[in-house]
C-alpha cells in the first residue's frame, strides 16, 4: 500500500496535535511531508524529527535560528515566512490537514487549493470570510474539501453518494451552550468563566464564548452553505445538548441521515485523514445505551439572536460575513478581557454591520484589509458604548 | 428520462398497495409490467388497469377466469400458478418488489435473483430461510438485493459506499415492543388483543407479536447477517421505544451514521424504487424539536430471551433458522387463537429446536420441505403441552 502523504498546516494547534497523534499510531498508512507552526519552535521541532517531515516551517522569521538548530543533523528542512508556507501547503502532499487558527490560515489554504491539493478544512474562517473565493478555486482546480469541523464532517458522512437535488435539508445540531434554558436577563450578567464553561466539548475560550451566544452555529450555517451548495431556505439549527449527534440531511423522501459519536476532534479529523477510506481511533466507542436520552429542541432566536443575525449575513453574502466574523471576534476578546458585557457582544456585532458597505472581495487580499477595516470598526464601537 | 420497470410480486398486500402508490404518483419515472397477487383478485385487476401493467398473475388458478372477466378488453394478459408467478418475477423488470408474504415467496424471489433482477425484497422468509442459497444466487447472476424492512433498509443507507472493512458493527433498533418493562410474571398472562396493540407502526397481528416477543429483531439479526455478511458478534440490539431511529452502523473510527424518519414503510419502499437515487414521499416529515427525546436502552435477554434463542440459530446455521421461524410462526398463530400463552410462544420454538436436527438445504424446495416439518412438529409440541 502507497502511504498517503499528509502535510500539516498548524501543527502544534489542538487538531494539528490530534492530526499528528493518529498518523503516528499508523506509521505503514501515512508520510508526513511538512509541518508548520506559528510560534512554538520546540514543538514544530519534535515533530519534525518524530515524524521524519522533510519541511518544517515556522512562521515567525525571528525563530528560523531555533528551529534550523533543533533540527541539525535531520534530513528536514527549516524554513520560515509567508513563501515558506505558501510552499508548504501546495507542496506534493495527498492531503494538506489546514488547522492554523484564524485569517492567519486564508493564504496557505487558498495555496493548498489552487494547487489541487485534497484540503482537510479545519480553519473556520476560509470559508466565513471567503467561502465564494476557496469554493470557486477549488472549482477551478478540481479540489476536494474534506470538512473537518464535526457538523460539517458529519453532514458530508451523511451526504455520501446522494445527490445534491435529493437533499432537502441540512440539520446543524447545537448544543445551545451553557445558557440554553437562561432568560435575557440573566444572560445580561454572565461572566467569562460561566460563559467558556462548554458542557461537552473541550474547546478553547473563544470558540466556547460562541457556543455560548450560539454564533458558532451562525459561522457554521455560512460555511455549510459554502460547502454543500445549500440555500440558507434549507438549512436548519436544532439544538441538541447532549452533542451526540452532530448533524443531520434531511432527503425529499423523509429520510434523515445523521452521524453520532463521542465529542472527540480525532473521529473527524480521522475521516479526513483516511477518506474515502477509514482509519481506527482511539475515541471513546459511543454507548447509547449508558447515555439513555437525547434530546432536541427548536433554537430561540430572541434569547439567541446570533443566529438570526448571522443568518442575516449569510444571506446578505459579499463582505457581511467578514464584518460579522471580525467584530464577532473583537467583541469576545473584549468580553473575555471583562470589557464588555456578555449582551454588548452581538449588540457590538450588529453595530458593525449597521455601519459598513464594503463590495464583495475578489480576493484573499481584500478579505484580509476588510477583516482589518472591520476590527478596527467594532473596537470604536465599543469605546463609544463604553463612553 | 428512461421509466424504470417495475413488477412487484404481492401487489395488493401492505408493501404492494403502499408501492403502487408511490409508483402512481410518478407515472413519468415508473413504468408497471408485472403485477401478482394470492386470492385478491379484484384489487389486482384493478390496479394492472390503472397501471397499465402488461402482466397479472393470480395465484390461484381457480381465479384465473375472474381475472380474465375482469382485464377483458385491457392489454393487460392474465395467467395463475406458480410457473406464471416465476415469469413475474424473472421477466423484464427493471426492478421486482418481492412483497409476497411468507413461504409463499422463496420461490418467486429465487426466480428473480436467478435472472438476474435488482430485487427490493419485503419477503422477510427469504433470507431467514433461506438466506445461504439466495445470497449465493445474488452472487452468481450479480443482482443487488435491496431491503425494504426498515431497520436493513435503515442500514444499507448508513453502509452507503463505505467499505465492509471499516464497519465495527450494526446496531438494530427495536421497540422493545409493548412490554418493555413489564416483568417475566405479568407477561406470563398477555392476551392476544394487549400483544398486538404496538406502539409505533400499524402492523399485522403475527408481526405484532413478534415484537412483544422480540422474535421480530432475532429474525432481523439472522437477515441482516445474510444481507450484509456481518457476523453475529458485530451485531447489537438496542431497544428505542420511539422508533425514529431506525437503525445504525457503527464505523471503526467511532463514527456511527443512523438513519431517522416517521414510522411509514413508504420511506424504505420508496428508497429501494428509486435507489441509487431518492425520490418525493408523501411520509410525514420528522421533526425531532416536536418529538423532544429519544431514548435507548440494552435488551434484557432474560425476559426476552427470543433475542438469545434467535442469535443462537443464526450462529448454529444451516436448517436451524427455518425451524425458528416455523415453529414460531405456528406458536404464534396458536397465541393469537388463544390456544397457548404469551410465554408459551418461545417455549414451543426452544423445544421445536431441540428436537430438531435437519441438515442444511441445498434448494428452496428442501427449505419449504423444512419448514412443513417443524411446523407440523410445532403443532404436536403445542398439543402436548395442552395436554
Amino acid at each position: 500500500m502507497t502511504r498517503r502523504k499528509i502535510s500539516i498546516l498548524g501543527a502544534t494547534g489542538s487538531v494539528g496535535t490530534s492530526t499528528l497523534d493518529l498518523i503516528e499510531r499508523q506509521p505503514d498508512r501515512f508520510e508526513v511531508v511538512a509541518l508548520t507552526a506559528a510560534k512554538k519552535v520546540d514543538a514544530l521541532g519534535d515533530a519534525a524529527i518524530r515524524t521524519g517531515a522533510k519541511l518544517a516551517v515556522i512562521d515567525d522569521p525571528a525563530l528560523l535560528a531555533e528551529l534550523e538548530r533543533r533540527l541539525d543533523g535531520s534530513s528536514c528542512r527549516a524554513a520560515a515566512g509567508r513563501e515558506a508556507l505558501a510552499e508548504a501547503a501546495a507542496g506534493e502532499a495527498d492531503l494538506v490537514m489546514a488547522a492554523i487558527v484564524g485569517c492567519a490560515g486564508l493564504e496557505p489554504v487558498m495555496s493548498a487549493i489552487e494547487a489541487g491539493r485534497t484540503v482537510a478544512l479545519a480553519n473556520k474562517e476560509s470559508l466565513v470570510t471567503a467561502g465564494q473565493l476557496m469554493i470557486a478555486a477549488a472549482r477551478r482546480s478540481g479540489t476536494t474539501i474534506l470538512p473537518v469541523d464535526s457538523e460539517h464532517n458529519a453532514i458530508f458522512q451523511c451526504l455520501a453518494d446522494n445527490r445534491s437535488c435529493d437533499v432537502a435539508k441540512l440539520v446543524l445540531t447545537a448544543s445551545g451552550g451553557p445558557f440554553r434554558s437562561w432568560t435575557r436577563d440573566q444572560m445580561a450578567s454572565v461572566t467569562p468563566d460561566q460563559a467558556v464553561a462548554h458542557p461537552n466539548w473541550s474547546m478553547g475560550a473563544k470558540i466556547s464564548v460562541d457556543s455560548a451566544t450560539m454564533m458558532n452555529k451562525g459561522l457554521e450555517l455560512i460555511e455549510a452553505h459554502h460547502l454543500f451548495g445549500v440555500p440558507s431556505d434549507r438549512m436548519d439549527v436544532l439544538v441538541h445538548p447532549q452533542s451526540v449527534v452532530h448533524s443531520m440531511v434531511e432527503y425529499v423522501d423523509g429520510s434523515v441521515l445523521a452521524q453520532l459519536g463521542s465529542p472527540d476532534m480525532r473521529i473527524p479529523i480521522a475521516y479526513a485523514l483516511s477518506w474515502p477510506e477509514r482509519m481506527e481511533t482511539p475515541a471513546l466507542r459511543l454507548d447509547l445505551a449508558r447515555i439513555g436520552s437525547l434530546s432536541f429542541e427548536a433554537p430561540d432566536l430572541d434569547r439567541f439572536p446570533a443566529l438570526r443575525v448571522a443568518r442575516d449575513a449569510l444571506e446578505a453574502g459579499g463582505a457581511t460575513p467578514i464584518i460579522l466574523n471580525a467584530a464577532n471576534e473583537e467583541a469576545v476578546a473584549s468580553f473575555l478581557a471583562r470589557r464588555i458585557g456578555f449582551l454588548d457582544i452581538i449588540r457590538t456585532v450588529e453595530e458593525a454591520l449597521a455601519r459598513t458597505d464594503a463590495a464583495a472581495p475578489r480576493s484573499i487580499a481584500e478579505v484580509i484589509d476588510i477583516d482589518r477595516k472591520a476590527r478596527a470598526l467594532a473596537q470604536d464601537l465599543m469605546s463609544e458604548m463604553a463612553a
